[in-house]
């Protein structure tokens, strides 16, 4: 059995990367993603890698990161612990489609241990789209809940629920989007071991390749005019937003000093912002109506 | 000598919006204001006005308020103080041209009272240029500087490092634009009456005007090409970081159920991201290597 150290982790994540890459690439057909190797200034770093004006994909980033220090006062305040390092790695990718059709998508694992011995892994996968579509929503639960269902059947009601929580524009009173899953501090339990996490965040890793190849099925290749385009970019304005004003892992970024550009990547191309907006045919307000906490996608 | 009542204020404040709309639709030529009238849950309201498509301002907004409730928790909690009503009213602008050559420009000018006898004034003006003119942000300055200097001749410079300080990009380690002046919680001292603050307050919300005139002339008429309107575009999304990430009063109205469309008019009709953009020519540059505090524009 494979020892579950931080080093094995960050090359799980790294090869993760790679083959999510590779795979974007060809579903792509078009662009090449860039790679930005960066170093933090405590310790680690990390690989950026973008792609741009792709067939599929106009703006999106795929990010693996290691990085290591002394641990955020902001930590070890809210777990109340004395002064330790830590080690924090995972990979995070946010792709913004070209077609207003095809939904954004967001992905991230992460680990993080101290010196002290706490650790723990956090990660999710959630799906924005422009335009909700009922039986693509469901379709993209059904990979999740298979996913969670082979590790514990109590993982995907709690963890779709989270996401619920997590992913909600507060100040709009509406989700992000259609949800999918998010935990976070998944450490060792009586019931759970290392092993079992790990084995469970390596598969929501797996499982983002087939859930995006089928999310963007057959609407990558809809036709779209202006409107759509325009209703897209209102619809990013909404995704900054939530990026801006209430991602913790975003907030936590920029105040710990974080690489900007990285933490950053997950902003669209274009954005619009348009005072007191209002839906202009049936699609629009139907995707505002099912923006909320705790549909059953099932 | 007119009586300093929170109703004076607030007509005040309404009054000068009145003429600050007139004003800019004359000097916009094309477009014209729409007013949004609207009610606060616990108590006041507002009226939000707001401009688009005209030929001078892409989008703007010109919002009064006066509102009142029980005191948020969070500002009794950082006053120590037990709980209290208040009243809040004040003026909020922010207008974007459709000229990239056009600056932004920002101006707010607000009054704060509690039924346990605390009250203050805070306010500001601030200019965000796509692209820094020296000559330009030197003249914009003089006005502050005149205006301030009308009341207390220590008000420029500390109110300017305040600006600086206040309208500061911290994750992009740059300034929002070329600063202006930032003031808050001035209340009665030794030195200064209310009076004398209301004063200055009301000389604040009267240079606005003056102010912009001297902004936008001559630029509002040069020429600018798509590479103009890129970076216009990418400038103006390090304005929206600038309002999501750190404006502390937008926060503030996000985190107290302040009206959404009336606070985030602040954002640009369009924004673009692009994954570590460098600047493409000299002007670019020198605009990046001026968004820096403590530079005497004087």
């Amino acid at each position: 059995m494979e020892d579950i150290t931080k080093e094995n982790i960050a090359n799980w994540f790294k090869d993760l990367q790679d083959s999510i890459c590779n795979t974007l690439e060809e579903l792509d057909g078009k662009s090449k993603f860039l790679e930005d190797k960066w170093e933090h200034p405590e310790g680690g770093g990390g690989r950026s890698r973008v792609i741009k004006n792709g067939s599929l994909i106009e703006k999106g980033g795929v990010n693996f990161s290691a990085v290591s220090g002394p641990t955020p006062d902001k930590i070890l305040q809210a777990l109340n612990l004395p002064q330790a390092d830590f080690f924090a790695t995972g990979v995070s990718i946010v792709l913004h489609p070209e077609n207003p059709w095809v939904p954004i998508i967001h992905m991230n694992i992460r680990y993080f241990e101290m010196s002290n011995g706490v650790w723990w892994f956090g990660g999710g996968i959630d799906l924005t789209p422009h335009y909700v579509i009922k039986e693509k929503a469901h379709s993209f639960h059904q990979y999740l809940k298979a996913a969670c269902d082979k590790h514990d059947s109590s993982f995907y009601p709690k963890f779709k629920k989270w996401a619920d929580d997590y992913f909600f524009v507060k100040h709009r009173n509406e989700t992000r989007g259609v949800g999918g899953v998010f935990f976070d501090r998944l450490t060792n339990t009586e019931h759970k071991s290392k092993e079992d996490h790990w084995a469970f965040v390596k598969e929501i890793g797996q499982t983002f390749i087939p859930a995006y190849e089928d999310a963007v099925a057959e609407l990558r290749n809809r036709e779209w005019n202006k409107a759509d385009k325009d209703w897209q970019k209102i619809r990013r304005g909404r995704y900054v937003e939530f990026n801006l004003v209430h991602d913790k892992g975003t907030k936590f970024g920029l105040d710990t000093n974080g690489r900007t550009e990285s933490i950053l990547m997950s902003l669209p191309p274009e954005a619009n912002w348009e005072y007191d907006y209002q839906p202009i045919n049936d699609l629009q307000k139907k995707t505002l109506y099912l923006l909320k906490k705790d549909i059953d996608w099932i």
